[in-house]
C-alpha cells in the first residue's frame, strides 16, 4: 500500500501537545503552512476586490463565499509565527515581527475584526458596503505587510 | 504609497469574469493557488489524525475548528485544475486529471461529501464518530493521490 508520505508528515508533526506551535515540527512547516493561508486569502480577497472596484459584475453570492473564506484565512497564519520561525524556510517575514510581538498581535486581531466585517457586508449583498469594507481590510492588510514584510 | 504587488497581482488576476478558472490569470497561479489549500487542508487533517490516533489527547473544540477547516478547504482546489495549469508551475498534478474529468471530480465530490461528514462528526465531540469519519477522508485523499498525483 502506497503512503501519502505528505500527510504521514503532517500527522507526525502534531505528536507534540498544548501549545500551538507544536503544530510544526520544523520552522520550514510553520512558514509553508502560513504562506499558504496567505495565498488563499489573498485570491479571495482579490476577487472580492475584482467586484468592488468595478472589474467584474458584483455577483452577491461569490462576495459572501469569498469574504467567508478570507475571514476563516485571517485567523490562521499567526500560530505559525512561533519563535524561530523567522528563518529555515522562504519567508519575507521581518525580525520585527519576533521583537513587537504586542503590536503584530495588534495587526492580526485587526484583521480578523475588518474581515468579519467584511463577510457580513458581503452576506447583506449591498455592493457599497462591501466596498466600504473591502477597503478598510485593504488598509489593514497594507499596514502589516509595509511593517512586517520584506519587500 | 507602497503598493502591495501580490494583492494587486491577486486583482488584477480577476479582471475576467465568468468561468472560475478565469481566477487565474496564468496556470503558475493556479498551481500556486490549489497547492496552498490542499497545505492548509493537510494540516489541520494532520491535526485532527493526531487526536483520532491517540497521538494527543482529544480536544473536541480542535477537532471540530479543524475539521471544519479542512471541510472549507476540500472545496477549493478543483476549480484550479483548469485547462493548461498541468503545467506552467512546480505540480505533482498527473495528465490524468486532464483524461479522466469524471473520475476526478467523482474524488473531488467525495472529499466534499466525506469532510462534511468528518466535520459533522467532529461537532458531537465523539472520539470514536471522529476516528471512523478520519478514516474515511484518509482513503478518499489516498485513492487520488495515488491516481493523480505523481510520488
Amino acid at each position: 500500500m502506497k503512503f501519502l508520505a505528505p500527510l504521514a508528515m503532517a500527522i507526525a508533526f502534531t505528536s507534540l501537545s498544548a501549545p500551538a506551535f507544536a503544530q510544526f515540527q520544523k520552522p520550514e512547516d510553520a512558514i509553508k503552512y502560513r504562506k499558504a493561508a496567505m495565498t488563499v486569502m489573498a485570491s479571495h480577497f482579490g476577487r472580492v476586490g475584482a467586484m468592488a472596484n468595478g472589474r467584474v459584475p458584483f455577483d452577491a453570492k461569490v462576495a459572501a463565499d469569498s469574504s467567508a473564506i478570507v475571514e476563516t484565512m485571517s485567523r490562521l497564519p499567526w500560530e505559525a509565527f512561533g519563535p524561530g520561525t523567522d528563518k529555515g524556510g522562504d519567508t519575507r517575514a521581518l525580525p520585527a515581527i519576533w521583537t513587537e510581538q504586542a503590536k503584530f498581535k495588534e495587526g492580526a486581531d485587526k484583521l480578523q475584526a475588518e474581515t468579519a466585517k467584511l463577510s457580513a457586508a458581503a452576506k447583506t449583498g449591498n455592493l457599497d458596503a462591501v466596498k466600504t469594507a473591502f477597503g478598510a481590510v485593504g488598509q489593514t492588510c497594507k499596514a502589516c505587510h509595509d511593517a512586517y514584510q520584506k519587500n
